[in-house]
């Protein structure tokens, strides 16, 4: 699956930091767009009017534009998805709200595996912490922002641009926090700072998920292959006030779907590339931070595959952390095997040496030199700051409520970004979220983090020494689980509202914890702001500068999980000397079937198989530019139409990245005609079906 | 802990093929001795002797080598040890013995844990599969090798070495198989052939092992590291005709014990270096070789770990596997750490230059090019061949029933090396071993690497197809388990008497297994030889006379498993500015016990706290040059005189595998002192103290 390609991005700050912490920030290059047929992930004000022009004769105006940016829609999570009928149903990814069906399951009612269908409206179930959000306006705030931070160096530039930042958000949030977000967007990575403006919907409904082995068939195994035959497909529905929204604009559904040789566009928004790093950049990304993250996810997806085996509701607890840590231990298998191909390493070298000539060299140098202090931070930061030592949604908790209790007792835009006034709708929902702990669990997976916590910063760490004291990982694990009462949400509600003082007045382990961890985490988010995202935030700034006046500006920037337009056409590719062929067909999906996970498939469909027409397109690839955090995006037609459901790459498309490679680089979705198909035949939701072609 | 850096060393056969197979062949050459003091694994027919007369005032006669040669000991598992008395007693590491005491441990009798003293000889216990082999002669035998493949070429160059090889070796054992091992040694990879011959003790008996708390307090975090505080030391006695057996050659036991400034040497057994590989080489190391192993072993780890985590009969089960492959993790990380520098990485292709300079490109090229069919084989091979498709014992025991039953069939100088007369008494009691066999672990093990074997071949994969069939990894693993009957002694030992045949008719569904697999594998095997394995070879020998010519002949050889000699001095190091003391104390280990694992030592010890003599050195530091496979060996001076027991190395001994750094590599060692300390005050061992002290 092609959600964001990290662990699942749990709150907007959180996605910031991972998007533009972990190996630094993005810098502003694009090859010339004529040189990759495809290539780019446009923002809706800057779309490539030539290239759409010659290639496929098509003008999109800007009520076609303001249409299709008004119908998008983004899943605060980590998702894109798309508005398909006024009454605010929206068509994501089956995979795209496990978070929600997860939160409503139980051992009683298990919903990931056996699929939901809302019979009428007054059956949809309203999901835990869910956000979606609107693009309604794009304004260029650049200037102001230069402005603030004139002149400034190191920590005090990082402060004064995020108050700016702060500032900005607020005016454009006003008092409507409730139903507007408001996010100044980095660019060209310090080329250019964008406000983007959302409709905010936070009262969102689960319509329809099928069962997990149908919307995810073939598993791990088949993730980021085809052929695929996967009804990766759900729908949700944003209300307002109680009631449906009514929603100005929509995609209409066209079940006909996509054609070979048919312009085909995709509007999502992609989580992160990072095509425009320096060399001295990409090789942090190689030897340190892949390197890191691949064997803490190798380790976790292992830890968490043996505590499900023990028994079905072990299982059951454990499929989504496990479903997105294999998802993104493959995503990180496949940028590492990009980057350690030498000749694309030489190809980067190449490009940057040109970038280069002629030029002062001291942009480049200083990002050089801030990697070594990146690559110190990197270990220490991804245990403390990204709190991957206690990997538990119960320190999640602690965390938010204890830096929560500190930081809504400063002015606002002296916060941590993720505490401003701006986001704290999301937050509060987040923390608030009826979503079930499961004290096992929680204790099984902290008992594996301490150990890496202390493996990897050593026994006579004096941070691990007072987290640790004389007990074993397991025994504080079980020591921090039993004795919280951060389970209960009352409980939550109460450390929140009550704050600084309420949290200084806990005594819950949890929270002792988090307190205990603060400081140094702190400390090491301020070292890597200062020592190494401000210097490389001003480099690229430079960079992008030169790249601008060497290359124009009919580029794209790298992906900042912000709504962005990618054109291509349905097509295969070759592989090892054999093509592939771009279309599956729902009849594949009972001949790939074996009646063993990942490839069974549920009763629904076993008993269906007679009535469902086996020729109908089932999966299909094309050439569009996508990468994670386009999961649930729209593939559109010229009219505007879905004409399928963005919901994975394949293999090759993991070192999109680092660039695009127009022979090998695939979209794989579901075609519109098998979504229209299986609520049908398979689920009789006939209600949905008439509600989806009405138009 | 230092044992072989790769999982244990269960055969000689597959110590063969993972020493020379994985990552290629080692190639011929050391940096002059001088440039770095204590440098140097030197065969004990090369010894350096300028450098210890000159360095130590120490030339020792031929009288003192022979004694040092058949004073050591090499536990053909991959370790070391020494003769430490006339009547057979053998000193080595508690975790060398490890195999030997879970294999006679059950959930009634944990050894492991409880630890073991036989108070009389009648009471020392049998190991279940254990061999030692004692030096007795080595033989140059590289002309003969030379002839028999001369102007061959790939297959036929292996199979003409291979079958020359195996001649030398029958004739060596001659028709005293049960008394005398052979093996044909490839020295500087090519360079030279030495014939080895060996005294083999199959009848092995289990004297002491300390509590797997104290021989490895620290677990885990503190293997590698120092200071530390382990009493990593086991006792073994060779029997012969049912009695201990009477040595002629043995090390006496000095409890004063090493002091600074003096000399100190190690005699042991090095498994791999690879100080000598191309540039070429090298990398196919660092991008594929010890990134798969790592993610491979990640896996693994947390598998086991959590398995482990399920209740106490649960760890005792997993607790050898999961502390090899700790292991094995740590050295892997340390050694891609080590090449992961790029200023290490800059001065091997300058050392590679410089002797390139002026000679024939060819045999560097022909490596090169041969590194293309080297990574396309390495995953199918780990898995096919090597097994790890199907972790489980009852795979390996299959494996070698399968192919035992073709091998043995044809003329001795035809079979795979590990299946010739030379070598089958070790292969046939490893086969027969009665250690239990736990269906639960079998059955965990094998549904992760069924779904390891499926998610890296991919699920079209026709063998991945044929083994799983319509069925899910752990279905396949469960039928496999429960349906076998290769944990019974009697059935494996009827197996291997009838044959072919017996294993033709077999229904034992982990034969057929092992059959479906055995051709891939044997395929896979055989490129491997030829298309990589050959080349190298021949490349080698090449590299090794300009090698010779440049640099003359005071060189020593890569490390090959055989026994070698190094030198040095106890001495610490500076860590960050601060300095490293070479030593610890008994009272040490109590200052760090916090009672919880894997800091808790056990009752016995906290009972004997008031009699130890908390000054007794425990732990200790010194130069010398040595690598996995070395754990055991012993630490002697300049009288012969055991004065420590290597364990383990500290952690910047990991890139040990690649170059010796004299200011930061350092060996671990048991201060002797500590070992009759322990016997006498907390394991009342008077009469195996009175042995140890005779002479």
């Amino acid at each position: 699956m092609a959600s964001a390609d990290s662990t699942p991005v749990p709150s907007r700050s959180q996605a910031r930091t991972r998007f533009a912490a972990t190996v630094g920030g993005l810098l502003a290059f694009a090859v010339a767009p004529a040189a990759f047929a495809a290539e780019g992930m446009w923002t809706l004000d800057n779309l490539p009017k030539a290239q759409l022009q010659s290639q496929y004769q098509f003008s999109p105006d800007q009520a076609w534009v303001d249409h299709a940016m008004q119908s998008s829609v983004r899943l605060a999570g980590g998702c894109s998805g798309s508005f398909v009928s006024p009454d605010g149903l929206v068509l994501t990814n089956a995979h795209c709200v496990v978070g929600c069906v997860q939160g409503l399951s139980s051992p009683q009612r298990d919903l990931q595996n056996d699929g939901f269908v809302a019979d009428a409206r007054g059956e949809e179930l309203q999901c835990p912490a869910e956000e979606l959000n609107v693009l309604r306006e794009i304004t260029d705030v650049s200037t102001r922002l230069a402005s603030a931070a004139d002149g400034k160096q190191g920590q005090a530039y990082v402060d004064a641009r995020n108050a700016e930042k702060s500032r900005i958000e607020s005016e454009c949030v006003g008092d409507d926090e409730a139903k507007t977000r408001c996010d100044v967007v980095e660019l060209y990575n310090g080329g250019q700072q964008h406000l983007y403006r959302y409709h905010r919907y936070s009262d969102v409904r689960l319509v329809f998920t099928p069962e997990y082995s149908v919307g995810f068939f073939g598993g791990d195994p088949d993730n980021f292959n085809f052929p695929r035959y996967n009804l990766d497909a759900a729908l949700l529905r944003a209300y307002e006030y109680g009631k449906p929204a009514n929603v100005e604009h929509h995609f209409t559904l066209n079940p006909q779907g996509a054609e070979p040789g048919e312009l085909v566009m995709v509007t999502g928004h992609p989580g992160r590339t990072q095509r425009q790093l320096t060399v001295a950049q990409l090789e942090t990304v190689r030897d340190v931070s892949l390197i890191n993250n691949l064997l803490w996810l190798a380790e976790r997806r292992a830890m968490l595959g043996q505590y499900g085996r023990s028994d079905d509701e072990a299982t059951r607890q454990a499929q989504s952390d496990l479903t997105f840590t294999d998802n993104s231990y493959k995503v990180f298998r496949g940028q590492l095997q990009a980057l350690l191909d030498p000749q694309v390493f030489a190809g980067k070298r190449a490009e940057e040496a040109r970038l280069r000539d002629g030029v002062d060299a001291a942009p480049w140098n200083e990002v050089e030199a801030a990697q070594v202090v990146a690559r110190q931070l990197a270990v220490p930061y991804m245990l403390l700051e990204q709190g991957r030592g206690f990997d538990s949604r119960l320190f999640g908790i602690a965390r938010t409520l204890v830096r929560g209790g500190t930081e809504r007792a400063k002015a606002n835009d002296a916060r941590l970004p993720e505490f401003q006034d701006a986001g704290q709708g999301r937050l509060r929902q987040t923390l608030l979220s009826k979503a079930p702990v499961y004290p096992e669990f929680e204790i099984a997976k902290l008992t594996w983090s301490l150990t890496k916590f202390r493996e990897l910063l050593g026994t006579d760490d004096p941070l691990v020494k007072s987290v640790l004291g004389t007990q074993s990982p397991a025994q504080v694990a079980k020591a921090l689980v039993e004795g919280s009462k951060l389970a209960d949400v009352a409980e939550r509600e109460r450390l929140w509202s009550g704050g600084a003082a309420a949290i200084e007045a806990s005594d819950d382990p949890f929270i002792r914890l988090a307190r205990a961890v603060d400081a140094p985490a702190r400390a090491l988010r301020q070292r890597q702001e200062s020592e190494v995202a401000s210097i490389e935030s001003r480099a690229a700034t430079q960079i992008a500068k030169v790249r601008f006046e060497k290359l124009g500006t009919t580029v794209y920037p790298d992906a900042t999980f912000t709504l962005r337009l990618s054109y291509g056409d349905v097509a295969g590719w070759e592989e090892n000397g054999k093509a592939i062929e771009p279309f599956t067909t729902m009849g594949g999906v009972f001949a790939r079937n074996t009646g063993a996970e990942p490839y069974a498939l549920p009763k629904r469909w076993l008993d269906a198989e007679g009535r469902i027409a086996q020729d109908t397109r089932f999966n299909f690839v094309s050439t569009n530019d996508i990468i994670g955090g386009n999961s649930g995006s729209p593939v559109i037609n010229r009219d505007a139409q879905v004409i399928g459901l963005a919901f994975d790459g394949n293999i090759h498309s993991l070192g999109g990245s680092f660039w695009y490679d127009p022979k090998l680089n695939r979209t794989v979705s579901v075609h519109s005609a098998a979504i229209i198909e299986s609520l049908k035949s398979v689920y009789g939701a006939d209600a949905l079906v008439g509600e989806l072609l009405q138009n």
